[in-house]
């Protein structure tokens, strides 16, 4: 059932150039995976932006953030959110760091993060916040250190999104689909909460509803139709996608087949 | 005067790019017309992103919202909207639900939506809202049961929009083209409510002029003007619009020629 | 001194289709320019969205807006817009009728728009508003007859811009450049006004600030450094703009050599 | 370690463009460096929309803000804020002034623009305002006299940027690619803070955070990964970059070594 090493890295180069293009990521921000055949290490790129991050980018790291195979090129310096998070979590097999624009108000105000509405409810029981003030006092608000990549893998216990005060979010998934998924549609709701607050009223999903709608959201066939959603809109946006409905329903029909 | 099978499949497709392709529609969310020969039948697309969906992704199906010719790809979940909204008003030809960004904070917050410009008169009378707990309790908030869609149906009325608490919004028309310009244009209007909101204070149309405005945007000669320039902007992001003035004209009289 | 019949077509084509480009203009409103040798003429086009309006779209039209050469494509409803104000303001050369998405909020809220910028001075003395309903009273909102037209006209009186109540704006300039730059400049002073207000503080440019600013950004320099700007991004949207640095910077002079 | 005259009109030019591309800059705005030989002297476009500027456009100044060699085009009229900020401030290598739509609403407002999350503390110790009525009363708003460029560059003193009242900001950075990183994250900054402040309490970074952080995102590494990303941006917006993964690494490898 598991993938090729091959798939895997251009699963994950893919992953971080969709959610950059759907405006979650900019110049900083990473996707990780589980590597596909061994649990005790994970897939990521060397540091570069992630709409640039080829599979020939990605490299393996053991789940103390260490790369297999030195390279020269620079690492990321916040491995250790991975690392940290795939070993707190055995069922996690996709993580992402991001800063989206929506997703910053929340973590600058200290605004409770609230599934607003059915595809908002991928965000779990509950977003909490974490704070390198707390463990940590004054720093650089880089998550560069083991000890700090632990604080916020145990801030986010067993949910599946973390605001970090401040900086940004980090994002967990039980596969790349899911957390494209749920990174995606996070930031969208975020932004609408942002914008029903300015009307004066925010009526979030109760527990029982965002617990049902995640999961219905959350099941392969809505995955599926995002996935391939936004990366044919990638495809479109590096210019692969040819004109004509031909070329673009070919090119759909190609990346589902890869998929199955 | 009613379209050919083929024409509708094509239209109805466009239709589903076009509003994607305008920001109100994304991964999810679907456009379906009834059946140009047979009221008792209407055509959709299979599940996937209206942004995607090609003519020969548009399906035929009863009113009970089953496919008349089984396929072994995935269906829409919420097809029950459509079926039950044909067979509540036989005037309705063309249905469209979507999760616009600009319509969420409504939703979410309970705010009522009103005619703040001529062109959001389309709107018509009123915008009520329906709430699935109300006859369903906690829920997933997926109108997928039939019974689920009648009551969406109800909620509706005579109205031509219905605004579905945490989750998004159902549009009618008479006519596909009537539906694509009161979906972005309620989608519009929407948008500059909340920054009138924002400024303090709402002066919407009154109920003679939501009339009027209503029904003189809504006669053939607007709605084709805008159809068409939507229409050229889709062939442009789809890469079909060559360069110089010719081209773009020639498209956009073969568009015209096609509609009438 | 005056442009030719044909120069002033191209250029009063490619004006609606710059300030659409920049998301000042949609399906709906237009953008017209007098006669380049005729007072009591001005050139408009056939009613099409401005984004695809092409110089053989362009006809000429009485101050009594009637069409010099009947054609059997459907024209403008609010012609008389164009018509009265020309009427009525000799110096004026181009007039354009928008419903840009920042200038809106002010048209429902009844908020002062002002200068907040030195380029949103290009608004000059004052923003005045008017409403239908004082002189029609309910009515669909357009200005479609001579009337309704003339009204507007005064209530624009010696100013360049005039706010319609629940409809949109319509701008005046001495030359088509200067009314492309006054258009899209207030539309962006509009949006950070908003902005600002929410941040809970508007504080405008004084009288003579803004007579002084209005003075300077109105010169021929800022008018066609603009101009190029706006003209070249258009021909990159519509695909004329090749790759690498020579044959941009060649299709910008050619653009300005076109002006002199 | 300097760059030739050539690559520094090359880099200078690509930084206009970029920044542009970005949205901070539109057809108003400037960027410069200082000559990388002959620190007397700054090199700057004649006056043309910063989208536009190819190296051919960029010319020689001395500190006074005259050109070397006269030319017959237009030159900007605000040469002096980067004379004087380069007299003013040895180590400053390059200059931006801009018109953000996210940093206008403080600069109209009058509120405090304050490092509201890591990438933010490029802002540095404190965002100063200036009013030209402070010094020189009631004016156009343009900084175009030697004494009005030296009273900017005296309310900028040791920070990194200074807010102008009702115009924009200037903004100062020890080489092209870190003035480019605090260009564009100090307008991303200010975009999170309207937000945050919308949900009713902002909560900035504390000065030892804003230290650190700044410290840690202007080194090489996060300075040439933002660099390269907006670059590739740039090159795929202006039609160089070309499908598929293999020509876009290439180009980008290209430019890292271009930078070096």
């Amino acid at each position: 059932m598991s993938l090729s090493l091959a798939a895997a890295r251009d699963l994950v180069a893919r992953a971080n150039r969709m959610i950059a293009n759907e405006g979650v990521l900019d110049a900083f921000g990473h996707v990780s995976t589980r590597h596909p055949s061994d649990p005790s290490r994970y897939l990521m790129s060397r540091s570069r932006a992630p709409e640039l991050v080829q599979p020939e980018d990605i490299h393996e790291f053991t789940l103390d953030s260490q790369i297999v195979k030195p390279i020269k090129e620079r690492l990321y310096g916040e491995r250790v959110i991975h690392g940290e998070i795939y070993r707190a979590r055995p069922e996690v097999m996709a993580v992402c760091h991001h800063h989206a624009p929506s997703i910053l108000p929340f973590c600058i105000s200290g605004m409770k993060l609230e599934p607003v509405y059915h595809l908002g409810a991928t965000i779990g029981a509950a977003a909490p916040f974490w704070d390198a003030r707390d463990d940590f006092g004054n720093t650089n608000l880089i998550v560069a250190k083991p000890e700090e990549g632990a604080s916020l893998a145990r801030a986010l216990g067993k949910n599946w999104i973390v605001l970090m005060r401040r900086h940004g979010a980090t994002v967990a998934g039980r596969s790349l689909e899911e957390l494209t998924f749920r990174t995606i549609y996070i930031a969208r709701n975020a932004a609408v909460q942002i914008q029903a607050h300015g009307l004066g009223h925010v009526s979030p999903l109760n527990a029982e509803e965002r617990r049902l709608a995640g999961d219905y959201n959350l099941q392969p066939g809505p995955v599926a139709r995002a996935w391939e959603y936004w990366s044919v809109r990638l495809d479109k946006a590096e210019g692969r996608a040819r004109t004509g409905r031909r070329s673009v329903a070919a090119s759909a029909r190609k990346l589902a087949a890869k998929r199955r």
